[in-house]
């Protein structure tokens, strides 16, 4: 099965919007086996919508549609789809039911365009809307399937999850299951991880291995296709084993996770709490750790240190470790990190200070960066990073740093117990 | 003069990228005055290019293509055009050395491959590539004009910027000038603000007036179209003029700023300090504030306070506050912004307490959000904010209301003087 997606919107043309529902679904369709060969873009307009289709249909057997459907006037996806198959448009009760029933909960009143939403596709399956008003629905004409899916990603991502995928299985019954996993790894490049284990990904085509580098992570996505799942998790299996015989030093999780969860995580376990000094990185940690639902458990607070004054003030380094070493050193990390875990009373202190650009500061250059970690009853430990990039970059890469040496830092310890 | 995009590269039909490039050039050629009626995606396949190729031919007459200008053996976009047009590809000198620069520069060897990066099609304009490898090239053939720009966003943007927008100018002689403005709005919905002002949205066509919503802010664009670059200001002087007679307290700024870069301007203007006391946001005003160069004249710092326990010991908040009406309360940011500004010495401390989510807190709904500021020599105030909406959007709004709560009593404060 060939498919295509067909985002509809004039917003997209404009560039007031990227077309993350593309990437949303061939991520979908990849793991269902399904290849997706063209991704199309076309306004709210009806001419050049049929002139899209009729492409899509010489060369597709499945068209997934994004947008269109919508109360107002430039909707016009499946109205357009409608006369081009031939297949009326009647009023679908449950969905209308739905409609009403929005408008209640939100409180607001329902106008008359509301209720053009509810009409379907004569024919079709219904795909309901559980976060918001346009129901999707699936219909097959002359052996191709055509598939339409409201614009909002929030409301086109789960209607495909929960329904739409599912729709698709069963017109299209796949004999090769196809099964993705994805390590992550961490302080090493895509270059040096591909060097390390370029024979496994040239000398195998099932399952495949794909590198991609993003976010100074690396990852690796492994792909395997067999007729039972079970079989083909086991192949996977395979690889990675032999993937991490080699560079799982650098291997951090699988999947969506990032190395904050992980540091969470592991942090939970171990029933420790941590406080956070931050320099250069402004907030930039506590607010990724917050960001984390349950991170009250583990963030008691911290200190954003900006200013040498709060550094002493606030968090007592010394007027001579700045005098004598400077804000950017290692002296400075150690009494920062030992004194944020002494104010705020927890097991562990972590904190950075260094130069994040764009200029360089007590001579040293930009991307110069101390992290230090105190635990308590073990000695504070310091490292030094030299980034040199942008002063976003260095921000984001401190931060992921601190994670990755903590992580370790703890990691160890277990090993070492 | 109608334009489409052509991305080329695989890992965006499985969904590992997302196509930025497409939105980024469809801002510039609205920008140019170019309609842009199609985006197309295809994968690296010289049979499947061809026919987007085709396809593209009938229905533009500028195809932009993007990627698929690397070293390697799946990059193919300018052979495939080559053979296409019937045009040879040939070295380019200037390109060749400024490849074997880039590998001195960097202290990286020269592969053969990479002189593959020079080779151009005959007889094209070739664009320089300041960030990377691969020069760009736009030719003409049969009144279509084909540019072909490298897909790193970071090669391409800055190329098109510098040297593609003028070469299509150069073979485009447009007569009228494309003048835009967008104009920033916080604190009024999308519907409300259309409902204002929708007799100038639909009763003039230049200049337009395009709303749009995003991160909790409406924009309205404003384009112009003059042989008079200058008359083109005017007309959006005009009606700039007439938006903000009616909706002008909303208005905070123009094109590229934010709310947190015009509050910086301001408090540097007026040479302020600021510190800030952060429950529920975990650290991300400050983070948000010190992304900012320059931010160090203007943030002392302050105290990720997520814990009671550091409002309590690091804030001084009072026991008895904190039993009487919970941490999510007037009189808790109060005292946090009060005291943060004490224990930091700054001018102003601003303080944010609340429920981001997902559960609630004290018997108070997720979304109840706290916003203290205390100016020194003034009252401190507090505004309270029910948001209802998701932890993470829970956490960025409440950051941009106190960046617009504090800029408004700043302003206020200075028409009352």
């Amino acid at each position: 099965m060939n498919a295509e997606i067909i985002a509809v919107g004039s917003e997209l043309l404009l560039g007031q919007i990227v077309n993350t529902n593309a990437r949303f679904l061939s991520q979908q369709l990849a793991v269902l086996g399904i290849n997706v060969y063209y991704h199309t873009v076309v306004g709210d307009n009806p001419d050049r919508l049929k002139s899209a289709i009729e492409i899509a249909e010489q060369r597709s057997n499945l068209i997934i549609f994004t947008g269109g459907l919508g109360p107002t006037k430039d909707d016009l996806t499946k109205e357009t789809i409608a006369r081009h198959i031939g297949k009326n448009l009647v009023m679908d009760q449950t969905a209308l039911e739905s409609i009403e029933h929005y408008f209640k909960k939100t409180n607001r009143i329902m106008t008359e365009n509301n209720r053009k939403q509810a009409l379907v596709l004569e024919g079709s399956k219904i795909l309901p809307n559980d976060h918001g008003m346009a129901p999707g629905m699936v219909v097959e004409g002359d052996g191709i399937i055509y598939m339409l899916l409201p614009g909002p990603p929030k409301e086109m991502e789960p209607m495909f999850s929960q329904y739409g995928a599912n729709a698709i299985s069963l017109q299209y019954d796949a004999k090769e299951k196809i099964v993705s996993r994805v390590l992550r790894f961490f302080g090493i490049g895509e270059a040096a991880l591909e060097t390390e284990i370029i024979d496994l990904i040239d000398n195998q085509s099932n399952p495949t291995i794909a590198p991609l580098a993003g976010d100074s992570e690396v990852t690796l996505r492994l792909t395997a296709k067999h007729i039972d799942p079970d079989s083909a998790n086991t192949m996977l299996d395979e690889v990675e084993k032999a993937i991490n015989k080699r560079v799982g030093k650098f291997f951090y999780g699988y999947d969506n996770t990032s190395l904050m969860k992980e540091l969470t995580k592991c942090l939970k376990n171990k029933n420790l709490t941590l406080a956070a000094a931050e320099s250069l990185t402004g907030g930039l940690f506590q607010e990724e750790l917050t960001g984390i639902p349950g991170a009250s458990s583990v963030l008691k607070g911290g200190v954003v240190c900006y200013s040498p004054e709060v550094k002493q003030q606030v968090l007592g380094v010394k007027q001579e470790t700045i005098e004598k070493y400077g804000v950017v050193s290692e002296q400075c990390a150690i009494e920062l990190a030992e004194n944020a875990a002494g104010l705020i009373s927890t097991d562990i202190g972590i904190s950075f200070t260094g130069v994040a650009g764009p200029d360089e500061l007590e001579g040293k250059p930009v991307g110069t960066v101390y992290i230090g970690i105190a635990i308590k009853g073990r000695p504070t430990i310091v490292e030094k990073l030299n980034l040199g990039g942008t002063r976003a970059a260095n921000r984001i890469r401190s931060v992921k740093f601190g994670c990755y040496f903590l992580l370790r830092y703890l990691k160890e310890s277990q090993n070492a117990n």
